[in-house]
């Protein structure tokens, strides 16, 4: 038999709405605003540990041998959740924009060197999700967990050495079953597809009386180039290249699952696949435009001045913002889809395997 | 000389993050979206917090002799914060749908007979807009205190008896000037003009040659029930009767005030008070959307079972939704406009004096 | 060999740029704001065509005898982006509201009869869902297409006679195969189940030493509320009667399918099943939410005045957004849930045949 | 006496909803998703003759030789309502990704060479704004125009001709009084203010004795940079250089007027010009962001392909978004703003006109 349980103490009401110390106020001269600021970063770091809480969850189905189906759709409505929270961190960008230039300036001081960038949490989701230390700029010459105490680097530089979502993802993805079944290889089908693709591509170009010489010309040179494209991903070699120079990063095996995924997501047994590859570019792009809209918050509150903790400010979170998209390759996928009409088609058999036991 | 200031210091994240207490977890079955449970209510708490924060300050200043205009602005920004505070309340809502009704079954139990309906703050947050005892509903015969500890109760209903924002704007508006200065009388002009209005529109539907006879007395019968609302606030005695029987709020003077600036917004000196009251009734319509959208959750999350904390539920919800607006005497003002071709014209000294003394 | 194509001539620009028409400048007293108040109107019209357009595929697809599993995912994904055009629809609302009640009046008389309410669009896509006559509130004692024109009125009572959403998902549901398998019968498994949870909980009350007599007895009253709502479902006579009623809508079979796919979602075949079920729900909430938000608006523009086109205004709007859910019964799932310790376990055949072929 | 007006005669709902022609349909093979990539453009495009109907209002009250107060605050009602309407067009990004690459594919062929860039609307929105030709990046060699229609082309170019909204306001901007009356010369105030603040600054990093000798320099060195981009504007030569060289737009006088308002934007007479300059930036930030969410979409749906209309796709679009801002002199005020604390002390004369003349 427990005790009742009450709302106030479920939540530690007591303690958690007596986190909110003032700095200006500690000084001698209190500046409203600070509360908004204070609150703000602790409603991020509050959904920064959800974040963290549903991604852990994500990471230990991941890390089964194989994923069973019904855990594909718990990782699916858990990174769903994860982009929902998303759109609660791009809105409170709005809501800390409240707060004027020179309403931060009041109590600006108070801070140093403290700054927005000090988020352990946040490293650890970035490191979760699959950041690398390379991709990251060095701020100034220093590392991105300078300015953290000993106990959050060690927290975050571990969770750089453990398997992280981009990996495991990648993964699973090279264990998917039907890419070459029986007679049936799917990167080579595909790659006839592209071809034959191609030359009626280029036939038109070459039959278009409204074309000008210069006009077909440029065209024909558009296709040399989308040739080149294609064949970066064709040869197991050439893409090892292009993982070498960093342009692209999941192994040649899962990238060609990714695109099989994609081609094929109609299937029963790849919609839900479908579906995570989806939600993990959502998420890709949520982080990428909440950094982007914190940046031109930042330039907007600080203009060129150089930011609180010293960091090279608003200049340097819109080069970031650029720099931290984890799933690019998923993205890419949209360059080498060829139309519905081309696709190879599908044995029967593997049809027939992707379609659920109860159906005729 | 102060010592540099840490991030996870200053936010006091090493409590703030320590919060977070699975009852799940402390029976032996540990339920994972139960954290999303209490990381959404502990949110909301935080944004309480600061809602108030902000309330307070709008509350000192209007509770000057004079709002003096450099605070009018100071006021507007602070509930221009507020309002968009509440666009994250309402897309929390979201976050938590995350969480399926089946999910919630999982752990729901633990939490009797906690309920979301027992956040002091938010009781707080109400009863500083003006909310009355009497506009809340009675759940299950009980006063809304009931489930408080002695502590938060005491806080809640000491509020009550503090002036409301309501109360203080109210006050402002009958501090207006302008509405009888020299020879103009405001509100007898304005009589004039509704009435002029009135006759006009009635003769239109009278000479109308396509209406057919029950039309036009269908049109007609119409007007009547228009003269009955006008006659309804033209005269303080019927006046008083609406506000007794709760169909308004307002004193009398406060309304005319409020009518007055929303014909007259354009003038310099009227803009600001304008744009505060735009700003009260987008507030109160963010509360009851929030409130809405809680219950529309709460129907999906729960159906008609009976609320945790045997509250009467969805049900509930959604009539609370409606009984709590406060500010309704604003919007009824709609009502009661004139087109501005039929707004009394202002004597050119009371123009004047709402004008800046720098223009020539 | 086709010429090429413009921009401008693929969106018909020149026509569709040319449809908006100032009744206040055809009156010889052009208002700035009634250009809004078009643009926002057609842009809702746009919308609704795009609707129509998903709602008839969808309707196509769920004419067929089965639904392909194929299809059920294509149903989803346009479920999904009617979901999301409905967020355009609600944030529209923002966009009209930037026009104040005062501006509205200077345009407001020359839009007679004409008002917001008479989109046979609308109408279409509520009858499509599902949305019956004896649903629809009567205005003024006329029936709800007495504004249109012949050819519209035409339009929307057509659609009225043909198998909306409501009823083909109903026949889905009822299509639905693993209820009664062998010797497996959900719907008794499910009853048991039922009674064996309450009887546990009136146990736990009984026992609680914590409770006063009051409390004790006030619970074990909830429980006959609880036991009797259960047995309005439990028997098809009296389900019947709750659908003669108008409290429930969705056949007895169909109701205990949509209980199923509820309860065991996370089986393969029934994850995407679920899903639909869930998009029904959201589009149902995202019409409600824009009523409600559109009657909030309107509340604010015109006050408690009566409509343009004579209907009866805000008050009207209100109760609409509370009376047009559809998808009611599904809501109504929540109050039958029973946690996942307590659902009756599916025999291993049943669970076999929801997995797909190919997995060992 | 006029006919009665009906809603969908009102709307040429008629005309509006005729004017979506699927190409797919045309070549014989109809694909689905065409539909909503047409509404979704004409749905833009409609915002967009929105925009342009509030930008010429305005332009048109900024072209009169002094801005009457009455006017500021209608100007900053209808950058308001274009502020609302991006966010329909960011949300309509949203209803877009709906559509998957491989759907996009499916006709993506029909539309060549149209693509979503060819708006004139939106390339007259931009002008209107103030974007100079110099700062729109070349099309592969091509000017912005080249794919317009004659009509089109010469109707963009005519307004890259007249006084754009960054024009306008640079001229009310210089026209502001205040920042010379009497003995109180603002700037060489405000240069001594800078002054005595970074003397200060200075002074406590000197003296701060936690700080290693590599960081008080490196710190010391940050205020050099700091004083540089002081110099920068401090003097008329140097500001000149600046905008010379692109970095700056806005004349000298006029951003010492837009400093002024910033600093003491609680004076009634500058409330509302600095809600103005806020709503300006806002306004900047809505396209931006817009363009942003817009190259990502892009970049997900087309990958690295060559975009329709042979533009440079994705990457095209990013740059773009980048190079677009129009008042980012506005956003660099932040850069030179002083705390509260140091801003010089206004004149009681100059405090005094700043009031409304009622104040007693």
């Amino acid at each position: 038999m427990t005790a009742p349980l009450y709302y106030a103490d479920y939540l530690r009401l007591d303690t958690l709405l007596d986190t909110q110390h003032l700095e200006s106020a500690r000084h001698g001269t209190p500046v409203h605003d600070e509360m908004l600021f204070i609150v703000v970063h602790q409603a991020y770091e509050l959904w920064f540990k959800q974040v963290i809480w549903e991604l852990d969850s994500i990471l230990e189905l991941f890390s089964k041998p194989t994923l069973d189906e019904r855990d594909t759709r718990t990782v699916i409505n858990r990174l769903r959740r994860i982009a929902e929270i998303q759109t609660i961190l791009i809105d409170q960008v709005a809501v800390l924009e409240t707060m004027t230039p020179l309403d931060f300036l009041d109590f600006r001081d108070y801070l140093f060197p403290a700054s927005g960038f000090q988020s352990a949490q946040f490293r650890i989701v970035e490191n979760k999700l699959g950041l690398r230390r390379s991709d990251r700029l060095k701020l100034a010459g220093a590392v991105y967990t300078e300015r953290f105490s000993d106990e959050d680097r060690s927290a975050v530089e571990t969770v750089e050495q453990e398997p992280s979502l981009f990996e495991l993802v990648e993964g699973w993805l090279e264990r998917t079953p039907f890419l070459d079944q029986g007679d049936f290889d799917f990167w080579s089908s595909y790659r006839e597809a592209v071809h034959r693709r191609i030359a009626a591509d280029r036939e038109v170009v070459r039959a278009n009386p409204l074309l000008t010489e210069t006009e077909r010309e440029a065209q024909l040179e558009d296709f040399e180039s989308v040739i080149r494209q294609y064949e970066a991903i064709f040869d197991s070699e050439r893409h090892r290249l292009e993982v070498d120079s960093g342009r692209l990063r999941m192994s040649h095996r899962a990238f060609q699952a990714a695109l099989f995924i994609t081609l094929y997501r109609d299937e029963p047994a790849l919609q839900e696949p479908f579906h995570l590859l989806e939600l993990l570019m959502d998420i890709d792009e949520g982080f990428t435009t909440w950094r982007y809209r914190h940046a031109q918050m930042a330039l907007r509150m600080i203009g060129r001045r150089i930011g609180t903790g010293g960091s090279a400010g608003a200049k340097y979170l819109e080069r970031s913002a650029e720099r931290s998209r984890i799933f690019g390759d998923l993205y890419n996928l949209s360059t080498f889809l060829v139309p519905r009409a081309d696709r190879p088609e599908l044995p029967e058999s593997i049809v027939e395997s992707m379609r659920f036991r109860y159906q005729g």
